[in-house]
């Protein structure tokens, strides 16, 4: 009996071990992975953190959790600019952020997210997918051991908040203004002291007059952050965003690691999640400036010739950082060209259209 | 000798059997699907067939061949507007099409695609994913056992050819155009001579004077037709069709059978699909008007009076037919609501953000 139920029970054993390598060989087969997903935003930032999540859960759901991707809002694995570094280096596998928050690593980098009179949302999808940029994205980040998509491009901008209203360019002389990149060296090289402060002390610096004006984003994301209980005008159009490109870019030993389906997967939701932000944005831009002007927001529009004069600069100021480096070059001359087309297209298509709808319902 | 070797051969049949068994029960397990893609488009038609082709090839890389999309072109196994009967009807599996096409299925079909200055890609995108677009799209669907998702959205387009200049309401009477949907009716109100004459048959149409003119969608589109061979005006903006939603819709009773991961990897296709879509547009716009411009096109805006006009006419025959139908009024109703929304911020955000960036590097 003995001998018996110890044969019993090696079969037994035997019979489990088949059924868990049954189990595990199949699992082994298919890739089965979890990646961990950093970003520079707070969890569930309108439009940004939830965008992020979204993709997450879309690649989970997709590869029935063959492909688990655990998000960690900024903070909680590395901090907001960290990300960046953390991939690169293998210690998390993909971020969501933006290229131009990292201009500090290539010059390049600079031309990725947006630039003043630069292309729109939909200008810049086109770019990446049928305009050439994503090959050239892929070079440059290739030398950080990178491979990036693109995964957002919010809808417009505002070029911010004022208490003072602007009306000529003496009105710009020493004004204490918060805009980051190209726009702020254009509004510099007019005169202005263009600041940097933290987004959390914002509010507060504009509440005290410790600065005059701050750009944010649009409607959708100003809101949220209360700029219209410390400042009364609201400037338009947002010349230095016109649509920033976000990024979701992963380690590129992870990535060649990974088999085709998944490859395709990360790919497809990224697309997905882009068109998922673009819609978010839209929407959420019509809600809040409506709500903003409910509250007694003024907007005002920057005068034609100061437009005119921040974009000779700003030019001016990309064409110089461009000329500094090969790969920034490239990426400029790819970004200007498709621009140039753009150029013909746009007063007959969007421009032309938006102008005409107003006319007849506005 | 005789009997073995029929006992071998029974013996090898069995093997046979069972090794298809075998091979069938995973595949079974795994639900392993193939579904029958039906479009009303020509095979790879620029940014139509292209665009069901990538939607079919993505869906099949990501499940890994689980879910296999086969795609079949306008004709090859339905004709090109017979598609929703056949997935109504479970005799194809899902289609790729717009919903204009079936507008004599549903009068609620008439408002989810495009109407005259209504709203554009981006905005579109914003209705169906983030302004209760889907809900009701879902609703208008189902009595037809069907299940729809917003596939794509083509970039602006323009109103069209012609070889006579519009400068008054006058020159308007009599004209042979031709225009479909609301925008149509509009014209007619108008003393058009609104005409429907089959793609195929436009470009002769054209030439030799049967009609005085056409539209037909943006510069990418347009300048495959070859319309600038036969007209010299090339008229702007494109008021009728300002984004004209593309549909992939799936019969609901495959819909329901399929498993969680094959519905999100249908879902997020879809959205990636638009994406696609819209960057395609876009590039291939500004790409395809440098080249009709080069080859001699005028172009022509519609004077903003007869614009005037022509909205005047089109919201009133929207808003009759509407009326007509419980199903087609609560589209109409959270169309227009919406619309609202999107009119307090394109002419701070779009608009003028596209005048401003042609004033300054136009």
């Amino acid at each position: 009996m003995k001998r018996r139920s110890l044969l019993r029970g090696a079969a037994a054993a035997g019979a489990a071990g088949l059924a868990a390598s049954a189990f595990q060989a199949p699992a082994i087969a298919q890739g089965k992975r979890e990646l961990k997903l950093v970003t520079s935003w707070p969890k569930n930032l309108p439009g940004l953190g939830t965008s992020a999540q979204w993709f997450a859960d879309k690649v989970t759901a997709m590869s029935e959790g063959t492909l688990t991707v655990r998000l960690y809002a900024a903070g909680e694995l590395v901090p907001p600019f960290g990300v960046f570094d953390a991939v690169s280096q293998g210690n998390a596998d993909m971020y969501h952020a933006a290229a131009f928050l990292f201009a500090g690593k290539s010059k390049a980098f600079s031309f990725f997210s947006t630039v003043p009179f630069g292309l729109t949302s939909d200008e810049l999808i086109g770019w990446y997918h049928y305009g050439g940029a994503q090959a050239l994205y892929d070079e440059a980040y290739a030398p950080f051991k990178l491979k990036p998509f693109l995964v957002g491009v919010p809808d417009f901008t505002m070029m911010g908040w004022l208490n003072k209203e602007i009306r000529t360019l003496d009105d710009l002389k020493g004004l204490k203004y918060r805009m980051p990149g190209f726009g702020g060296e254009a509004l510099r090289r007019l005169g202005v002291a263009v600041v940097n402060i933290p987004p959390g002390e914002l509010l507060q610096a504009l509440r005290s007059g410790a600065i005059d004006g701050t750009e944010w984003a649009g409607p959708y994301g100003d809101l949220g952050m209360g700029f219209h209980k410390a400042a009364k005008y609201y400037y338009y159009p947002g010349f230095h965003e016109p649509g920033t490109g976000v990024e979701l870019v992963v380690n590129l030993d992870v990535w060649k690691s990974l088999k085709r389906s998944h490859q395709e997967i990360i790919r497809v939701a990224s697309d997905a999640a882009n068109l998922q932000c673009l819609g978010e944005f839209t929407a959420g831009n019509g809600e809040a400036i409506a709500t903003l002007v409910k509250q007694g927001v003024q907007l005002r529009k920057m005068p034609d010739p100061i437009l005119k004069e921040l974009a000779g600069h700003s030019e001016a100021a990309m064409a110089d950082f461009a000329k500094s480096d090969p790969m920034a070059k490239k990426v400029y001359d790819s970004l200007t060209s498709y621009r140039k087309k753009m150029l013909s297209w746009s007063p007959y298509g969007a421009e032309a259209y938006y102008a005409a709808r107003r006319l007849a319902l506005g």
